[in-house]
């Protein structure tokens, strides 16, 4: 059994946007990504929930609701079906989590990679 | 949309033991809950995986491969089918990540609550 320290996972990875697998619950995906001043086009995950936990930095989200400050140890859950998007202004460190498959390069930038 | 600040929704749980729902990610419970020494029996959940998230102190996972210290800021997922315990000695604050409907008395201690 390993145990997976977030902020050590994040931080090895040294490119910004690139997403790094760091676990598997059932059939979600656990990746760390790190971003920087960066908006995403507002968008849909049909079949899937997500999780952002913020490990270091903060960013809002944004839905039709407006927009939600979330911060270092805190996380916010997306319903599936709900226009979203992350709003980034400085260096944020985050866990993702969603069921595997949700993620690809129109919702999550170019740089994702399966 | 409401931020979770995981270690604010932990602190509310004023008793320890106490099982506290903060959130739902697809067929998945978030819960947040409080252990000071306390060793389960070893046990297995047979449908689903599950996430120990540390979010204040340590504890360490028992398995039959032995033991993983498992500190602030750090996660470990026991897969399905796998014998496994949490030894706890001293205040560990934790968030937990399974298929809902895996947990109850038996495997979580008699205060367990839906």
């Amino acid at each position: 059994m390993d145990a997976v320290n977030l902020r050590d996972r994040a931080v090895a990875v040294e490119s910004l946007y690139v997403y790094e697998k760091v676990g598997k619950l059932n059939d979600h995906a656990l990746r760390v990504v790190n971003v920087a001043d960066r908006t995403l086009d507002l968008h849909v995950h049909e079949d899937s929930d997500e999780m952002f936990y913020v490990i270091e930095g903060s960013f809002q989200l944004e839905t039709g609701a407006g927009l939600t400050p979330v911060g270092a140890g805190e996380l916010v859950i997306v319903p599936k079906g709900t226009p979203h998007r992350p709003v980034v202004t400085s260096l944020c460190r985050f866990l993702l989590i969603e069921r595997d498959g949700t993620l690809n390069k129109d919702n999550s930038g170019e740089q994702f990679e399966e």
